[in-house]
Parts: structure tokens; C-alpha cells; sequence
């Protein structure tokens, strides 16, 4: 658009020129060309729902956003920018929190919502291949009937589609036992930027050639457009049971988690809330939880009805065992149903209690569960910022929501520092930046923490392999050496470099 | 070596320039520099031990090969090849089964025998971090004191090596239920060809940045040198139960893994054995197998007590269901590795009926276990060469065993003829070329097969993105599009191209 200046834009530290009007209307009517009237938007007014994805902090409208019927239409456009230079980003269902969806301002937003049908389910070999704009929940739905269902199950999975899933690779809370995105897909195919439709991956357990179907998994939309994903179906679990244990503090109820692991119980939910998190969910939606408890555990068990009576008592017994001070098994389905309810209604919970908040998402080691919820506390205090913590403790993906307000002068820069400060002491206990949300744009700066430059290097070799021209989302994910420079954090890595004293040639 | 004519070997399409013998020596004398005696073998009986690995028919010598015994002299010799454009070719155990770690003849076979140290082994963590060439076995024989064990288990676990199997992506009987390589891999650190040092993964769940980790198994050497790797332990089974079910031909055999499958049990191993492979098994071991069967079928199931003791019973009637004529239950431990022992040693077991056998490895889909059993029989008739049927059934990763003698003029090429016939019989039926055992050389013409020249192109990108100049490795697992050409398949894709009618640009 005409008021962006892309040399003070700080989302892109390398700006591609900026395009004139000239060019900009040559574009849309070489789009014109090739996609029906309903498929091409280029109006300020059309544009604007489009201008940001879950992560409302930035905002950028696009040049103009297409919607393809088919892969023809979307393949002739791709091909229109890219002869042209043009950047494209591609959006699913626009639910992502890390601002991956968010538009180049100088580029098209290709969005595939109306790539939106289940083109077959086969309850035989438990596959279903759909197209990228299908929404998460919908596959389970169509596969219900043969009692069976696709488990990765993010928060969005109402509106989240599967496309998007597979670019963020997505978890949720059963992905300590049933895996991430990536380990639930079968196939891919994808459209690269020059325009070849290539088929990644198959129905057997493993493919020759390159792993190029787990290398799509979470590249956030920078190494090709995806135009339909063949997942696995499992059979539904005979049986699910919840416990809920209260704790007197966080860190006995985080050493708790690593005991049940450690005792070889693989849940499949194992969900950590704190007391600004229970008393929250409970106001909003009764689920029975122990307000004063300083944290509660959710745990999970599903299996045969064998299986499950087994764990049940062994889980009770350790989660006592463990300093619980409460455990209690739900009665019956509805009271499960409630348990989760609180759970899954936790963040807008919060949302009533503060006039904003900053979901993070960083990943530790389990056993440091404790020393970082201490950590976050401290962090709290120091930045006079109130953080609720909700999450999959099982698997150590953390969520601290940072309370603020952002009509407070000040406290959103406040709330993203805070958030950083939090990602960096994930990382240096050992764990990472993302658990399954994405870098995007939110998280570029802590990539520099996490990765060496060879490391990047290596990733931006990886992309020019599928994108020699960087028009695929440009400026997410990965940075440049340039901007970890001017961030200066390249000489942290892990708290050392791993071997020092090596020669280098 | 001064014997070897690039340009007319067949291994090599796109032969690279042979080198002097003054470069030779000066290269031998560099690496003398960097090298400890010990570390540098280049006299020809030297040599010899490194001809080939476990697919012996081809072999070539090195012009040298290099045993480091730490990372500094590993990265130092690395430097001094790639400066003088001289190939790498890494090798683990050299148990692989394709060829994978043949040596290029104008190149460097770097040798990890001596990164055989397990650095670190924490029970809590449920990790071990190892270097590339601690054995398989070892790490599960250094973890059983505490209850865990390392799940891969490739039939060549006592000897390969944990570098070999990230490389080959390698399987096992379990990988069914416990997944390949790299489902159990956290973590690997790798030494490009440019020398820097990468650390992919981590004991997180998920990573940020494009998966490299992921893309690194399989990858055949190809990629870089893997220095270091960090794997997942599991908890032993509380207890293993098998049961063999007899069948009267092997199509219903086929059937009734589909059936067990389908009725959502996920065996520990599911193996399947044709008359063939039964009688040279029992003949050998006195496994107690029924030789008038047509094919057996012998389920492992694990886990707890309570759900073994369920899943028998119902494996049991659904095996008689699916036509089984008899179902036996192991009564002790010693009668259940008595039945392992038998398929364990079909390989060594059909070499004693046998002068020579190739064998395959393909993967297809379950449901057409019953068409492929009955397309191999037809096409060895065809060939006149007996197949022996052994395998995974569970995941449909066949092994059939071609029988031939050697030294009968022309009958290794019609046993490489068939292998070739039976592999594009699993991707008509869209399975893939191998399963576990890797490309390597064996079957680099198959993946003309397999792959469009788009996705190959994609491939050589990737590979471009870590080792420009192609030193690591050349020659194997990804074939150039000029070898396709020459093979004549590239016009066949899965029987037809996907969008034939769609515009190109």
C-alpha cells in the first residue's frame, strides 16, 4: 500500500523494493486474467479481514488476497507472481498465534479456504486425504461414524484448518501419546513456487529419498504451497478416564508429572494449571476445580477398559504418592466433560480477568518444570505483570499467559519483553522457543537464541532449495544473520559453544 | 585405483574426473599430517576389508581410508578432501543392504569405528546420547539395568552401528508399534562438508526452524557426517506374549493381519513366513513351526499384564476367524524365543538351502499383501527362481529372498531382474522401494520408478542446500535425471501423471 515505508518496517530487517502503483495494478490485472471475479480481492475493504491472523499485535494488508477454486487457479496465479517477483504468503484458516499468516505488504495473501473437501476417507486402511482448507475437527467428524478419528487436536481445532496444522505442525492436548501433526500424516502434496505439483511422502511407514514430508512439517508456509494432506485415522480409545489432583504448590505438582512419566505412564492428556488459571476457568465455567488449590493436574487415561481400571489406581497412587494433596477421579462422563471444560475454556477465562493477555509457548525439559515455573514467577514480580500459566505438562510445553492492559502507555512493549525474557530461559534450561505454535513473526528475535549461524545457515540453504527468490513468506520464521546481528544475541548459544578450541578450516 | 575407468563404471552415470597418482599421494601425505598412523589406511590389503558392506556383490577399493579417533581429526581430514574436491563416503558397521557405504573409488571412505563411546545415559531423561558408532545393542545391553531399552531393532542389531541407522533410517520387528530410527531419535549432531559443527532436534517434542533432524534420517550419508546422536529409551514390557497362527495359503494369511489390524491392535511384531522360509527355518532351528503350513503368522504382543492377557484372547479368536487352521500360544518364555529364534535366523536359514540369495526389501500397502504374494509367485515362476517369502507384515515390509547360484553364468543378473520386477510390482500397487534397507546403489534405478522429475529435482536442491559440490557420497540413493533418462522410466509415475491436463509455466 501506498503508506508503508518497507525500509522502517520492522517486521522486514531485509526489505525487498517496494513496488510501484504502475506495478501493482499490472498485477491485479494479470490476476484478473486468470482467477474469476469471487476469487480475487484488491479493495482496501476486502482486504482488511485479512490483515492479521490470531496474533492480532501486527497488522499489514496486502496487495490483494486470492481465493483459488482449484489447484489450476492457484497454480496460474503462483505463476503470475512469481514471474513478477512478487512475494506470497499462504494462509489456511487464519487461527495461527504467531503471526505466520500475517501479509507481506508488498505481496499477494493466497488464502486456500475454499481448497475445502474431504476427497476420501477410507475407514480400511485408516486414512483420509483431504484438502488443505478442511478444518481439523471436520476429518473426526466425517470419520466418527466408523469409529475412528484424526488425533492431533490443537484448541482451534473448531476452526483451525489442516493445512495450517501441517505448516505450524500442530499438537494439542493429546500429543504426549498420539504425536504431532508430523506424526500423523501420511502424505503431502504441494505446489512449489515454480509451479510443480510434487507428492511428499505415502502410505507406507517410510519413504526413499529425502524426508521431505517431515521438512514441510512446521516451514510455515516458506517452502511451498500445500494442496491436499493424506492423514491417519486411529480407532477411538474403548475407554477415557480423568483424575484431578490439587497441589499445595506448582513445583511438587511439576515433580508429579515427571514421576508418572517416570513410572512408564504415557497419558493421554496431561494438563498443568495454575491458581490465577483455576480460579479463572472455574468463575467462568464451574468445572468443580479447587480454587485454592495453587495448582491442579488434569491427567488423562485412554486404552481398553482393562488397561485403563489398571492405570487408573496406579496413577492415583503416585499422583498421592507425589504430595497430591486431592485426587479425584471424575464419576461419570459428565463430570469428565466438566474437567475438561475448565481446561479448555482456560484462556478466554483469563481474557474476563485481564483487559488483554500475551499467550507464549516455549518447550523445557520436564524435569525442569518446576525451576521455570519458578523463574516465570520471579520474572512476574519484576515486571509487575501478572502471568497465569495453563498447559501440557506432559510433554513440557508451557503457556504463560502475561496479563496487560495495551490502552496502559507502555505495558504491551512490557508484556513482549517479559514474553522474550520467558523464551530465553526456556532455552537455557535446554528447551526451545516453540512448542507448537510457531516462530512466524512473534518469535523471529529468539531464533537467534536458540540456533547458531551455522545452524541458520543451514536453514537458509534448505530454503533457497525450494525458493531460490525468498517470495514464500518472507521475513517468518528463520532470520537473517543480519538481523541475529543487530538483535546481538549470536554469541549465546546453549550457554557456550559446544566445541570451542576446534579448528576450523 | 590406476584399475578403475570412471567413465566406463557402471555405478557412476556422471562420472566425476579420476584423480593423478600425484594427487593421490599428496592427498595420502596431508592426511598424514592431520591423522595419527593409526587413523590412515591406504596400502591395497589395507584396504580390502572396505570394499564393500553387507550388499556384497558390488565392491570397489577407496584410494584410502580413514579411521579418526575424536571430532578435531574427523573435521580436519573433512577440510583437506573437500579442498581438494576428493569424494567422502561414510561408513558405520558396513551391515548395510544397499550398498549405501560402497566406497567411490576416486574418494575417501571415512570410517566411524572409533566414535564409539556412550557419552551419557540418564535413566530420568529416559536418553542416552552416544557417538555414531556405539552398536545398537549396546545401548539397550547399557540401559537394562534400569528397566529401558532402546526400541529399534534392526536383524543386524548385535553388529550395526546407531550413526548407520539414523543414516538408513533403519527398522526392526517392533518398528510397528514403536516406530523407525527416527521416531526414536531426539537428537543428532552432524559435521557438514564445510566443517561446522550443526545440532539438530533436541529432547524437546518439537523444534523450531524446517526439520532437519528428520531430514537427516535416511539421508544416506548424504547430507553430512553424523557425530553424535541422542535417542529415546523406553520402559521394558512388563510382559510379551506370542502367538503363531497357521494358514493354508498366504493370501488369507495377508487377509488376517489387515483383519487384526483393522480391529485397532497394534502388535510389538507382526511376522509373516511362506512354506519356503518355514521348512529351512525349522530345518535349522527346530523352532516347532508347522512345515505343511502354507504360511505362518507370528504376533508379539507387549505391554502390560492386564492388557496382554485381553489382547491374546482376542487375537487368538479373531487369527481362527480369519481362517487360521491352528493358533498357538507360547506357554513359557522359553517356547516364545524358541518361535523368534526360527524367523530370526530365516535369512542364514534359506542360505543353507541356497547357494546365493538377494534380498529384497519393499513396502506396500497391507491390504494387497494377498495380491503382491501372489504377483511374486508368478513372476518367480516366470524367472525360474525360487522366492522365499520372510517379513514384516504388520507394516507391509516385504523381504522376499530370491534364491540363485552364482555360479550358474547369467543367474545374478536374472535375480537382479526379478528383484527389480518385484519392487516396480509394490509401487504399481503404491508401496514404495524399500522399507528399511536404504537406496544405496541396489536400487538407485527404482527410484526413476518411484519419483516424478520434479520431486527428484526437489531432492538435488536439498542436497545442493548441504554439499554443493556433491562430495558426500556421490553416486548413491537420489539418481540424476540424465541415469533416468537412460533407465527409460521416467514416464512412469504411479501409472499416469497426476494433473497430465493441468498449464505449466
Amino acid at each position: 500500500m501506498a503508506d508503508h515505508d518497507p525500509a522502517r518496517d520492522p517486521l522486514y530487517p531485509d526489505p525487498r523494493r517496494q513496488i510501484s502503483p504502475q506495478e501493482r495494478d499490472a498485477l491485479i490485472a494479470a490476476l484478473d486474467q486468470v482467477l474469476p471475479t469471487d476469487a480475487l480481492l484488491h479493495h482496501e475493504e476486502d482486504l482488511r479481514p485479512y490483515e492479521c491472523d490470531g496474533l492480532s499485535a501486527y497488522r499489514r494488508l496486502p496487495l490483494a488476497v486470492i481465493l483459488p477454486h482449484d489447484l489450476a487457479q492457484a497454480r496460474a496465479a503462483l505463476g503470475i507472481c512469481r514471474e513478477r517477483g512478487i512475494p506470497v504468503t499462504a494462509r489456511g484458516a487464519g487461527t495461527g498465534l504467531s503471526g505466520g499468516a500475517l501479509p507481506f505488504p508488498d505481496g499477494v495473501l493466497l488464502s486456500l479456504a475454499r481448497f475445502n473437501r474431504i476427497l476420501e476417507l477410507d475407514p480400511v486402511r485408516r486414512m483420509a486425504r483431504v484438502q488443505p482448507g478442511v478444518r481439523n475437527l471436520a476429518i473426526s467428524e466425517a470419520a466418527a461414524p466408523h469409529g475412528l478419528y484424526y488425533a492431533p487436536d490443537p484448541s482451534s481445532q473448531i476452526a483451525c484448518s489442516i493445512g495450517g496444522n501441517v505448516a505450524e505442525n500442530s499438537g494439542g492436548v493429546h500429543c504426549l501419546k498420539y504425536g504431532l501433526t508430523v506424526h500423523n500424516v501420511l502424505a503431502v502434496q504441494m505446489l512449489t513456487i515454480e509451479g510443480e505439483l510434487l507428492t511428499l511422502g505415502g502410505e507406507a511407514l517410510d519413504s526413499p529419498g529425502y524426508d521431505l514430508l517431515a521438512l514441510i512439517h512446521g516451514s510455515e508456509g516458506m517452502l511451498g504451497i500445500i494442496t491436499e494432506v493424506t492423514v491417519r485415522l486411529l480407532p477411538k480409545p474403548e475407554r477415557a478416564q480423568v483424575l484431578m489432583a490439587a497441589f499445595d504448590d506448582a513445583q511438587t505438582a511439576g515433580e508429579a508429572v515427571a514421576g508418572l512419566i517416570g513410572a512408564g505412564i504415557i497419558p493421554g492428556g496431561l494438563e498443568m494449571m495454575d491458581n490465577d488459571a483455576i480460579r479463572a476457568a472455574e468463575d467462568f465455567v464451574h468445572a468443580g476445580y479447587p480454587v485454592d488449590a495453587a495448582a491442579i493436574l488434569l491427567c488423562e487415561l485412554d486404552g481398553t477398559e482393562a488397561e485403563v481400571s489398571e492405570q487408573v489406581m496406579q496413577v492415583r497412587n503416585l499422583l498421592l504418592d507425589s504430595g497430591a494433596t486431592e485426587v479425584r477421579t471424575a464419576r461419570d462422563e459428565q463430570e469428565r466433560m466438566r474437567f475438561w471444560a475448565g481446561r479448555k475454556a482456560a484462556f478466554p477465562a483469563v481474557g474476563r480477568i485481564s483487559p488483554d493477555y500475551y499467550c507464549m509457548d516455549g518447550t523445557i525439559p520436564r524435569r525442569h518444570l518446576g525451576r521455570v515455573l519458578g523463574g516465570i514467577a520471579e520474572l512476574s514480580r519484576g515486571y509487575g505483570l501478572r502471568v497465569a500459566n495453563v498447559f501440557h505438562a506432559g510433554d513440557g510445553n508451557l503457556h504463560p499467559l502475561i496479563l496487560f492492559d495495551a490502552n496502559v502507555p507502555g505495558e504491551l512493549e512490557k508484556a513482549e519483553e517479559l514474553g522474550g525474557q520467558i523464551l530465553e530461559l526456556c532455552v537455557e534450561v535446554g528447551g526451545t522457543i516453540t512448542g507448537e505454535h510457531g516462530v512466524g513473526i512473534e518469535k523471529i528475535n529468539q531464533m537467534c537464541v536458540q540456533f547458531q549461524p551455522a545452524e541458520l545457515t543451514q536453514f537458509h540453504g534448505v530454503k533457497a532449495a525450494f525458493d531460490p527468490e525468498g517470495l514464500l513468506n518472507p521475513g517468518k520464521a528463520v532470520p537473517t544473520l543480519h538481523r541475529c546481528a543487530e538483535f546481538g544475541a549470536m554469541h549465546v548459544h546453549r550457554g557456550q559453544l559446544p566445541f570451542p578450541d576446534l579448528p576450523r578450516f
